[in-house]
Parts: C-alpha cells; sequence; structure tokens
C-alpha cells in the first residue's frame, strides 16, 4: 500500500517512553506527572458512571461542562464564549487540533508553524494535501520574529499554529506577540489555532495571554485547552476548543463523524470540578516550586539553561558535555545513565540540532532529585 | 469559510435526540441502551482509576485489553491477530472507521458502500477528496446484489465498507455474502473495512461472519468493533479495529496523532472483564428476546416488517397508514404522538423513501410496550 504519511515513523514520546521502559530508566521524556489526580475528581468520575452516565454524550459535549468552561474564561479573560454553539469537548486536544486542520486545510494551502513544534500539527497538515510552512523560534530564548512571518504569508496561508506556552521550549507569547499575530492576520481569512493546553501553568507572575483576549483575533481563531495537563490525568483524554460560532460550526462538522462524542462519566466529573477555581488557579505556584527544585540542583552541573517559563518542561543545552548528537544523546542518557528525556530536533525543520534535550519536571520530588543525580555526573 | 463538507448538516441521530428531548417523547431513534452497563464493570473501571491508571495509555492501547481482544478472536473465530501489530484500541468503531478511511482514501478514489448507510462513511469519504459509490441494498431483505458490485469496481475503487449486521436494516451477511466479497476484491488491493459493531447480536441461531473468517479477505480487512454496543455504555466510547500488520501500520500514523491514545482506566476496566466470555455470549439472546418482545406487541399493527435478523435496530414499513415523507412521518411520530425513530431515507442516495422507520429496541420491557401501544394506535 502506497502510504499517504510516508515519512512518518513513530511519535518520538511512544520512542523514548518505551526505551525508558525497557532500560528501567527514570522517564523525563513523554510529558505526564508521576503524582495522582485529585481523589475528589475520580470519586466524581466515579459517581458519574454509578449514576447512569454512560450511553452517548451530546455531540459537542455535556452543557453543564460547557457552562463551566464558558465561566471559566470569562473570570480568567473576561472573554465570553457562548456554550451551545462556540465550546466542544474533544477527545483530548489532540483530537481539536487534528480535526480543526481537518476541517479547513486543502491541498496546497499553507499552515504556518513556530519550531520546534510539538509533533501532531504537520501530519494532519499533510494529510489533508497541506503545506508545512516551518518558521524557527530564534536563540537564545525562542522568540519569534514576526517580520519573518510576515514574509510568509501570502494568499495560500489558511491557518497560523501557535502555542502558548510552548511545548518543547518551555516559552510563552507576550503581549505584543499576541498583538503583532492580530496585526499580520488582520483583514485576511487566515485562521488561528492556539494550542494553550498548558495554559494554567506558566510562571514567575506573567500572565497566560490567550487569543481569546484580543477580540479581532478572537474571531478567527480556534482555542484549544486540556484537562489531562490540568488535572493531572493524561489518560482520561478529554480536552476542548472554542471558536466563534462560524468557525466552529465547520468543525463539528468533522468532529461528528471522527468521535461523534467524548466519554460521558469523565466528562460530568469535569463539570462537577472545573466549578471551583481553586483547582486550577494553583497550578502555576504548583508546577513553578517543581521548576525550581529541578533547576537548583543541576546548578552546578554542566548543562546550560534558561529558566523555562511555562508548561512543565525545561530545556537543558548539553554542548559543553558533548558533540554528539541529541537523538543519540538521548538515547544514551537512556540507557547508560538511565534517564530519558526528548532530543529537541525531531521538532526542527530538517532536524536542525542545537544540541538540546527535553525534560518533564511534572514528576515527585525525590524523582527530580534522582535525575539532577544522574545529570550532575556528566 | 468555504466549506469543506458544503451539504453536511447535523447527525439524523442528534436531530432525532434533541427532537424527542423536546418533546417529552419515547426515544427509540438514536440507538442505545436505556438500561445499565454491568455494576462490575463499572467498578472495575473506578479501581482503575483509584489505582492510579490515570496517565496516557499507550498509543495502540494497553497490551492486557489487546490481548483480551485477540482471546476473543482466536475464541469465537479461530482467527488470530497479534496483539502488539495487528490490534488498536480506539475512540470508539466511529473513530476507528474515520481513521481507517483517512489512512487510505486519496483525492478520487472511489468507495463503495451499501445503503441505506450508517452516515458516519461518507463525510469522511469526502474530506479525502474520495468519491462515494452508494450501491443500493435490495428490497425486501436488504440484500446485496454482487453482480452490482461487480459492476462499480474499477482501477479507481480503493475501499470496499461493509457492515455485518448492519444498521439501519437490521440484515445480516451470509457466509456467501462474504465468499463473494472475497471473490471480487481477490488479486485487487482494495481495502476492505469490516464494519462488525453489532458482532455479538445475531438472531434465530445464525453465525456472524466476520470478516477475519476467511483468510484471503481478511489479508486486505479492517474489522471494526465496538464495546459500547457490547457492553451497555455508549457513552464511553471505547472500540478497536483489527487488521494485518502493514494496513494497522498505516492506520497508526493516522490514529496516533488523531487523537494518541483512548481513556486508560476504561480500557484497564475492560481489559478484565471481557476475559469473561459469558460477558458477550449471551447479548444475542439477551436482545433477541427484546426484539421479540416488541414484535409481538405490534403483531396487528399496520406496520409491516421483517424481524431484525441483527443489531438492536427493527426497521417498520408504514406505507399502508400513510404516504408522507419518511423525515415527516418520523416528525409527526414524535411531535404528536410522543414516539422518536430514525427515517431512513437519509441514509440512502438521493435520500430514496421507501416509507420505513428505524426502532431501537435496546429498552426496557416497559418502554419497548409503551412505544407499542403507540404505534398500534396508529
Ligand atoms: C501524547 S504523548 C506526548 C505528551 C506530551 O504532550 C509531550 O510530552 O509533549
Ligand atoms: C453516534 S449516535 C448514533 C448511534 C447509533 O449507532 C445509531 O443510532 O445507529
Amino acid at each position: 500500500y502506497q502510504s499517504k504519511l510516508p515519512n512518518l515513523g513513530t511519535t518520538i514520546f511512544t520512542v523514548m517512553s518505551a526505551l525508558a521502559a525497557k532500560h528501567n530508566a527514570i522517564n523525563l521524556s513523554q510529558g505526564f506527572p508521576d503524582f495522582e489526580s485529585d481523589p475528589k475528581l475520580i470519586d466524581l468520575v466515579a459517581k458519574a458512571m454509578q449514576s447512569g452516565y454512560n450511553q452517548y454524550a451530546p455531540m459537542a459535549g455535556i452543557l453543564e461542562l460547557r457552562e463551566a468552561i464558558a465561566n471559566k474564561f470569562d473570570l480568567l479573560y473576561q472573554s465570553t464564549y457562548h456554550p451551545e454553539t462556540e465550546i466542544t469537548i474533544t477527545a483530548g486536544a489532540t483530537q481539536a487540533i487534528s480535526c480543526i486542520i481537518s476541517a479547513f486545510v486543502r491541498r496546497n494551502d499553507e499552515v504556518i508553524i513556530f519550531r520546534p513544534a510539538y509533533d501532531c500539527y504537520e501530519p494532519f497538515i499533510e494529510l489533508n494535501g497541506g503545506k508545512t510552512i516551518g518558521i524557527q523560534l530564534q536563540s537564545p530564548h525562542y522568540t519569534v520574529n514576526w517580520q519573518t512571518v510576515k514574509q510568509h504569508i501570502n494568499p495560500r496561508t489558511k491557518m497560523i499554529i501557535v502555542n502558548t506556552p510552548q511545548n518543547p521550549s518551555g516559552s510563552v507569547f507576550s503581549k505584543n506577540d499576541m498583538l503583532q499575530l492580530q496585526e499580520l492576520t488582520k483583514d485576511t481569512d487566515i485562521i488561528v489555532l492556539s494550542d494553550e493546553v498548558y495554559e494554567h501553568i506558566i510562571f514567575d507572575g506573567e500572565q497566560h495571554q490567550s487569543a481569546c483576549l484580543f477580540p479581532d483575533l478572537k474571531s478567527r481563531s480556534f482555542v484549544v485547552a486540556s484537562f489531562g495537563k490540568t488535572f493531572h490525568n493524561t489518560g482520561w483524554k478529554v480536552g476542548y476548543c472554542c471558536a466563534p460560532r462560524e468557525l466552529m460550526a465547520e468543525f463539528r462538522k468533522v468532529h461528528q463523524f471522527n468521535v461523534f462524542c467524548v466519554n460521558h462519566p469523565v466528562q460530568k466529573g469535569l463539570a462537577a470540578y472545573l466549578k471551583e477555581p481553586s483547582h486550577y488557579l494553583e497550578l502555576s505556584q504548583f508546577y513553578q516550586d517543581k521548576r525550581d527544585y529541578f533547576l537548583e540542583r543541576i546548578a552546578s552541573s554542566r548543562f546550560k539553561f534558561e529558566p523555562s517559563k511555562g508548561t512543565y518542561f525545561q530545556v537543558l543545552d548539553y554542548s559543553e558535555i558533548t558533540q554528539e548528537n541529541d537523538v543519540e544523546f538521548a538515547k544514551r542518557l537512556t540507557i547508560e545513565s538511565g534517564l530519558a528525556s526528548i532530543p529537541l530536533s525531531v521538532f526542527n525543520t530538517n532536524n536542525l540540532d542545537n544540541h538540546v534535550l527535553r525534560f518533564c519536571f511534572a514528576k515527585s520530588n525525590s524523582t527530580l532529585q534522582q535525575a539532577a543525580d544522574i545529570l550532575n555526573t556528566l
């Protein structure tokens, strides 16, 4: 069979997690917490199952959860999304992203993404016949040169995908970045896909710059979010997206025939849990403490770094240690030293290798201590 | 925005369920049971959450569940699927179907489906630029004329989608049907998508004719199945598909970037539950009793019918009652008589209307009695 995605292998997250398991290594590669979801939330989902919420949810999600999400947007961003027509619950943020791309990108359309980029964008652009235009974030802080972006915008530009806080770099967009994005796409038909799955994990007092904060930008944007990252249950696979009504109508055409709807009891549990803002407002501090704990412990290692500004990832530059390429070094670190990470080159155009690895610090302090001990020996 | 699916509205299942809710009608439209999943199974999922199975499952599903599925194929069909490479857990059967189509169908490819057809096939064929070739099942028993199929096969034919037991008609493919399908696709590159979500709901002693029973056919087939239909929890959204390794590898390329993986605690619970064959082997008798209960009660109504041979749907011909078109009649029956059903014309080419409605009998006997009481007044 002639492959529609001939160059696509298994995602690096599966590769590195499998290698970590095989070599019994500490797994700071794939991003997921090693601590548990709140037992209260687990209880709410169990109760929902026991109370009979086990048949199809409505296609766009249960209204109670969409209303709780609308309230969150109102509270955090003073931004209104109509629960009926502008919010859809998805089988994780990835399913939202793949369906947004499928709903709009056609043959020969161009989609701008910023590299290093999370690896789920490009396959669906390709699958829909689109062309990925990868723009490299600038050293040393993974910032956008908006002049470069402007040069890449043309009548074939169908979509721009942004991601703040950014995975894998841990950088965040400033208000000025969002204003530039708004300005560049003003009076165009370009759709902005704003991947904000780490919205509640942003450090040092910075404010998350959601696309919904900028009314003109919002009018052509999808905001994508994740419960797994916020409530420590990446394995429940529930997220959502928000967009103006006309955009959302096109999204739902694809969504309804991709999954139809999403796990009902989980939605029911999340709806109740989300109503209490402390359940997400304390997350930034929680992860900032973890970041600081980890970074303090490797301060005198030979790794160079800028503290992550958001997400639960920290990138470390190993160029003082070895000139090996990052994929090889990441594998050797896993196999020989017992510590798994993610090489950044897999997210770059032509696998550009800046000798940087990504480590997930959504781990218990003792795990972070063990990881630091290993890094300090290198 | 120019729509990629300009002719697509909201699925009939959402439309009719919403109408039923609005008019407080008995809802025999959208297919889902009104009785509960086994508390043992609910307990297993709750325990999995409490025991910490809340982070990402492996991309293809947890091995324990894939092994339990392989054992089921072995037991029921003496057919071997390798859990590692030939079975993938999906976010419901719909997600499997949409990804199978996306993984193989390209612009100008033709896909043969049999009408009346479940409504999730065509949108993804269209989304991928393919062309749907709808072949009408023959009256009065919704059978396939394989001569007609043969005439429609040509070098552009990429895929044939079959569905047995068939939704919405309640017909089933015989062994001869499968042999014809095997013969027609022999020595071609045509992929067969065999939607077998009602495999465990087949009546009157008939055997389910899975594509995996025919080795040559199996070598080019995806078999798609559903837990929601089998264990009475359509709202958990977990299903799976099986295929030879090379086909599955292409499927997983799409799957991994569509949803990455599927709800982990539900997989864990299902894995334990599936190990006990009585949990699915008794389903046919259970639903046959419901079918018979329902049909006995409308035996002297003015509806004409052949007893359903599988699925939990029964089609009824209302042509002795009114000459109204089926969409209008289905709506009027919901609004005026308080009973919701699905008009079959929405599943036919050009909405061909044979004055037939589909009723879901996965309901408590008292609900079926109430529904029959209404039908008997017409
Ligand atoms: C879906 S596996 C990848 C998890 C993740 O978001 C990451 O590690 O970046
Ligand atoms: C996904 S809603 C439709 C449910 C179903 O399978 C049916 O009613 O045919």
